[in-house]
């Protein structure tokens, strides 16, 4: 199955993007995971790695969307 | 059934998330539609109507999720 992580902060740009973009997400063909990086900062450096420069972002396989603008991951440091 | 129209201009950035993020939407609980402003100019003020500032573009129901930037509306007019 191919993997959907929805990367977020809490910003009310993120939580709008979670709520529709996500949820639309289908998950007969994703697994979908939503991570807090506000919360779980550890991964953080994760979401660099695969190209995230700002939340809320979606990766799909390897692919990076980053969806409207609601902070620069470099803030969430 | 939600709708989801995805609005694109042909632009590499729009064709990747095109075959991605379109491709992604959950069609049991949307009616996707693809809209090429390039080739369908008449539907470019529908989409500023809906709040697309740039494409590509994801519109569900009546929430617009700008995904990266391939290019700005007013440059296809």
């Amino acid at each position: 199955m191919s993997t959907a992580i929805f990367y977020h902060a809490g910003c009310p740009v993120c939580l709008g993007a979670e709520q529709m973009v996500a949820e639309a997400i289908d998950r007969s063909k994703y697994q979908v995971e939503v991570v807090h990086l506000g919360e779980h900062a550890g991964r953080i450096a994760e979401a660099e790695r695969a190209g995230v420069k700002s939340v809320p972002a979606l990766v799909l396989n390897d692919r990076v969307f980053h969806i409207n603008f609601g902070a620069s991951i470099d803030d969430l440091k």
